[in-house]
């Protein structure tokens, strides 16, 4: 039989890689995976769509590294330890150059983060990415939207906004010097899942989310999913240089707040753990910004500088998303 | 926070199931999922992409019963038990009476084989469904492709053909009589995935494929994985009473072995446990047609009453299958 076009595609994504837990790979009709003793598997599937996600004419190799990245970013969300990925790609057609870099940058980011690639399927029709990503958290430590408690602190992992100030650039709404182009640029398409971050929180039985949407929608779930409320300082939400250097702080606030797509993690710790937060980060484990406190109420109240305030977005909602890039 | 039209989406796929080791459902970043002790984790992801692989227009409850039917296949074929799925649906918008159809079909299915909904994705685009199976097969028990050896049987579990007969029908090259229509669509979107054939068939340890692309392809990827060939008897081959009514022998027959979407499992037995296998077939717990032996050579050969024939087809290869119903 000879090779279709179909089979040609397969190769890129063949890697032969004897990845822990891999009994069977890529080439059987499903993929044996052995899921470590004790530990409870976590999964999460995201669908990327050109041109609502990512742009379609975006370099490749960025293209699939963003697409896994935001996908593992769901697994440090739950604490839990990347292990292996599938991939449903749907391509107009069968360039072997796109092919080609595009697996170069999928695997570059499986390296980084030791997730092996173990199944999938290609069709042909309008670009779009389907992740499925697999991890490994110990039974009962993993990291939920509903554990959060009046009286907890509020922490992210790192500046917020930064997501939304890149699709401000790439919609050419804001001009930027290079350098803070490029900075904004790899925060979009490479952003950095809190992996390490999320297994350490596991040992403070945290609530935790990913930024993926903007920290009032996020943390509105953990308070949603709490039964809880939270109050926000909007002065103390760290942002980057380059978004404090490119517009006011309002503006930048404001993207912190709605803009999404940062894959920043925001956790809350209960007040007796939070000293053995403050000296993992004294050491340099881990970065925390404290940015509020859990309360009695509802919803996510704002502050600025003691005052009361209303943010002005409700976070970047996907299914609307086609506006975000056009 | 106001519902969006995503949230709204997510309704109809919220079910509280309680299933057997979901500690974690839809709502979270991650499902968390608990692998029964001693169990390997069995995957398959499949993309279903409207008008290449079923008709844009066709009932919603049977284009998800469809899509799940078929991945639920590629557990069938490794033998493993069906107990979790995802589903990454992307839709052009959000009908409420389709999606309440699409959702009670895709419940119908899950309910039949015990599957659960554990998370997923919803998009905007043109519609296409991904859907990743999760099952479990004890430790070393899984149906390989690569597993048939010189000297093995060939079965397979039921009448093969009737996909493309199907389609020959929606392609409106063939009109049939209302009762075989219905049959037919009912083979097309309603295929029975052979769930228990497949757990039966691990104490065999045979190789073993579900006929998703014709018998020729499919067994040839037991042949090719496992180094051998196959010796196809094309009388042997089991044609449905539809087929056999409304296209001449050779027709049906090249359907059966290049038109696929039939998902039987074709399978190789070693000779000294035919006679178990025959024991299960006379007590009704299995259906198994014997249809060729495993050979030394490679590749599959084709032989009617005894001459060696050249089948016409290859097998329908999905990545070119625009066509296919067009």
């Amino acid at each position: 039989m000879s090779l279709g076009e179909f089979e040609l595609i397969k190769q890129y994504f063949q890697q032969q890689s004897g990845a822990p837990g891999v009994a069977l790979g890529i080439g059987d009709d499903c993929a044996l995976l052995t899921v470590p003793l004790g530990q409870q598997l976590a999964v999460s599937m995201d669908t990327s769509i050109a041109d609502v996600h990512f742009p379609a004419d975006g370099e490749p190799d960025l293209i699939a590294e963003r697409a896994l990245r935001v996908n593992i970013s769901d697994l440090a969300a739950m604490g839990a330890e990347p292990l292996w990925f599938t991939l449903g790609l749907t391509l107009p057609d069968a360039d072997p150059q796109w092919l080609q870099a595009f697996s170069q940058g999928l695997f570059r980011v499986a390296r980084e983060y030791g997730i092996a690639l173990v199944g999938g399927d290609t069709t042909r029709g309008k670009l779009s990415i389907t992740i499925q990503v697999h991890g490994a958290v110990a039974e009962g430590k993993a990291l939920l939207r509903s554990r959060a408690s009046e009286g907890d602190q509020i922490f992210v992992t790192g500046p917020v906004g930064d997501g939304a100030a890149a699709l401000a650039v790439m919609k050419q709404q804001l001009s930027a010097a290079s350098m803070m182009t490029d900075y904004l640029m790899e925060r979009y398409y490479r952003p950095q899942p809190q992996v390490v971050a999320g297994q350490l929180l596991t040992n403070f039985c945290a609530a935790a989310i990913d930024i993926s949407d903007g920290l009032v929608a996020d943390l509105g779930h953990i308070c949603e999913q709490s039964g809880v409320g939270a109050d926000l300082h909007l002065e103390r939400i760290p942002l980057s240089e380059a978004v404090r250097q490119l517009v006011s702080f309002e503006q930048g606030i404001d993207w912190a707040l709605s803009g999404g797509d940062d894959y920043q993690l925001c956790f809350t710790v209960p007040k007796a753990q939070v000293q053995q937060l403050e000296t993992l980060v004294s050491t340099g484990k881990i970065v925390a910004h404290h940015i509020g406190e859990i309360t009695a109420g509802n919803g996510v109240s704002c502050w600025h500088n003691s005052n009361p305030v209303v943010p002005s977005g409700k976070g970047f909602q996907h299914f609307g998303g086609q506006e975000a890039l056009s």
